[in-house]
């Protein structure tokens, strides 16, 4: 179970929304239509960073947050400013999530197009909570999904998130969360360690180094404190000509003293020399056991190309482009209304690459007899898995699913507010990724042109949509 | 005075911090270095956005952190559990930050390699808030740039931000903040508008329209509770010919009430030709006061462009390039030791691109007699402002600053834990920005190849830096 010191730490509660949704929620309230029974889908429409895959986190902050989501009488006070009835504001003050959703595991590999999450609710609650759905998904995700990308491309070697100093303010909790969910073995950031249980690690600045009159001293002075637990920074003034000599004779006073040196760590210059010019020193000096931790400006390219140099580091330190997720920033994910006053709803677009789908709807996912996964298809949630699907940017293209076995995509995480059973914690999520992302075909998952994988339609889900946009299209062309 | 309701929506405490800020606190305690007065600077490297000047942001919220700054008994425990020393514990259980901080006013233009924050203190405190600081300003400074670039190409038009749903989890909130300080006069997040009492704004999701059985039955709903507060979504169905002329009977019928339609809103098609066809039918209609909010993947160039093909858009509604301070994403400030035991101290570099700059210093900023801000020179803080400065990166580039007026970019802010004065608020920041940004030469605020804004240092400072460089050299060079 996720565990979450929410006194101190507060999730975001009935104002993390835009002005829209109380401006929608007072209209729906007054007309009596709050509890108009409606679905909403979430998904993304584009893969981040390029790349095949996206890894699906911020499920059990998502749960979290609408359990404890309510209004306190400063915000009722302060909507009451803004010109809010009320009479509406009693009914806000009372206010509770007691709708029901349904995503997948943190962890899974997830693709454009289909629900990652479906919102059932009245149509007031289901709305109020859009902005707090896509702020923690599409943030979780774009970060998780990046963490994945660094660990799949250091290839077994421990990826740690360094992070906080650039990540963007306060979101830099939720980052260190997502990113040890997506592939990274620890954090830098204390705060993050504490709210989730991460592991944490850390090593020392230049400053601590400048601070003495000497880096030996400064080493020194570490390792009494620190021990076994010693990582220094070696390139304060000189990498190979400085740091490295005083590591070693560091090192050697940790062995006389029965301690030993956990790292050193490479912060600039060109890594994969350094890297290696540091290996064959400690080597020689015995130091087998220390290991060489690299920072500075790191991120999934970087560690491929360090890797094909067979630059002998242990530990990537990567920072600013996986707390931001960068060069994306941001993952597109949008919340559409699917269902209302028991009827399929549909946003019109110009052409089928934005037309949203409608109905309630789930999403089954095909393995091949390996457990590969071959293909995901929507579907009307009251139909069994189809058998083929259709692509629903191109009614051409289509794909028989007969030869592989469906399993749902989709499984309820809340039910009428309350929790249907524990959410795994951020290891078991993290291990959740890893196995996972092992099912998906390796073409899926290169950093080059990836293999798109096949995300459908059925049979049926087209013919709705076919028939909802039938009114429209006779009216362009009468 | 900063208005921020901490027991609902806490800022970041003991534990918003790296693990290795607290390992070297570990070291400075344990040998009696803690008070050992230190300087450290903030400064960034590189102007975000490719653009010709930053806009600092984040003071405020810096310093309302620093002043609640502790560790509670949960962090403690944790703190304990991940093996720190006990007594160092009761150390931090008392822990209150009584250092000092000069910076500029929120909203001042900054430029690359000038110290934008110096903080004094004890060493253990100066380096235990290091990543607190980093993480808030360069966040906010980041945001509050981008939004001036918002403002600038708006020329005068409004600018509003919209971006929660895809800010970075709960950077969401200081992103709407340094927004509003930036250039953008509301934000549609409710969050930051009660914490920091900004103007809010919302319209309609596409959903609230669909939830209707038709279009004109969703626009007179919504009308009936907001009467002249109501801007209708033009795109669910079709802009032209469902939304407009659905949105022209419900103001008509605002109208027939002694009320009137606050605008319109487009999210979708070509902006450009869509606000034109709109507004000629609103203007035909008679409703010349309906202002056209235009939103959709909306940035700086796509601003400038709209109003170069003379869009007559009214409000620029920025989301996700804004929130999420995109395309880059970071803002690349550091935390740098200036002075440590009563000596200058420096980090050593390859070259003087990257080379610190040693001591207390201060920044003086230059303006011509017409009040153009002309040059700002790094200066020891104390020497007064100097008459000529050198390039730090390239010694053979000098300028005369004789002909113009210094004056100090850097106030004192916390003295010994204290705050001084009063900071501004959102809005006097937002103020300010906008009045010193009309300071800086036209040529600095363009977006192509803005030029370089001149930032040097004093004679004095650039001698100490090469004394304290000289034995490096003279060691390489035997």
């Amino acid at each position: 179970m996720q565990t979450v010191n929410d006194e101190a730490q507060p999730l975001p509660r009935g104002l993390w929304a835009d002005r829209y949704e109380l401006s929608m929620a007072w209209v729906y309230w007054r007309q009596g239509r709050a509890e108009e029974p409606a679905v909403f889908d979430y998904f993304f429409r584009t893969l981040p960073f390029g790349g095949g895959y996206a890894t699906f986190a911020g499920a059990a902050t998502l749960v979290t947050a609408l359990q404890q989501f309510q209004f306190d009488q400063v915000q009722l006070d302060f909507l009451r400013q803004e010109g809010f009835d009320p009479e509406f504001l009693e009914y806000l003050r009372s206010f509770r999530f007691r709708g029901s959703i349904w995503m997948p595991p943190e962890g899974e590999p997830v693709f454009p197009l289909e629900p990652v999450a479906r919102v059932e609710g009245g149509l007031l609650e289901s709305q109020l909570i859009e902005t707090l759905l896509l702020n923690v998904l599409n943030f979780q995700t774009l970060i998780a999904t990046k963490a994945a990308r660094c660990r799949d491309a250091a290839r077994g070697r421990v990826v740690s998130e360094f992070g906080l100093r650039r990540a963007q303010g306060l979101g830099g909790r939720w980052a260190s969360r997502a990113a040890c969910i997506g592939g990274c073995s620890s954090t830098s950031n204390l705060d993050a360690a504490q709210v989730y249980g991460l592991p944490s690690v850390g090593t020392m600045a230049h400053a601590f180094v400048q601070s003495y009159e000497d880096e030996l001293e400064a080493f020194r002075a570490f390792a009494a404190v620190h021990g076994s637990n010693t990582v220094l920074l070696l390139d304060t003034y000189d990498t190979l000509e400085s740091g490295l000599p005083n590591a070693i004779t560091v090192a050697k006073e940790l062995a006389a003293r029965g301690q030993r040196l956990a790292g050193v760590r490479l912060d600039s210059g060109d890594l994969a020399h350094l890297a290696r010019a540091v290996r064959q020193a400690l080597d020689a000096a015995g130091l087998h056991e220390v290991k060489i931790i690299a920072s500075n400006q790191l991120d999934e390219y970087v560690i491929r190309s360090l890797l094909e140099q067979e630059a002998p580091i242990d530990v990537f330190g990567v920072g600013t482009a996986l707390a931001a997720g960068l060069p994306d920033g941001a993952l597109d994910g949008v919340y559409k209304l699917a269902l209302c006053g028991g009827k399929p709803r549909m946003k019109r677009a110009d052409g089928l690459a934005k037309q949203t789908l409608p109905g309630r709807k789930t999403v089954s996912r095909y393995r091949d007899a390996d457990g590969w996964f071959r293909a995901d298809a929507i579907h009307l949630a009251d139909e069994p898995p189809p058998d083929r699907m259709v692509d629903p940017r191109d009614p051409t293209r289509r794909l028989a699913l007969g030869q592989w076995q469906p399993e749902p995509l989709l499984r309820p995480v809340l039910q009428n507010g309350q929790l249907v059973a524990p959410l795994p914690d951020v290891q078991a999520a993290a291990a959740y990724a890893r196995q996972r992302a092992q099912c998906l075909p390796p073409e899926h998952r290169r950093f080059e042109n990836p293999h798109l994988y096949k995300v459908g339609i059925s049979p049926r889900l087209a013919a709705l949509r076919d028939e909802l946009l039938r009114p429209w299209l006779e009216k362009q062309v009468p």
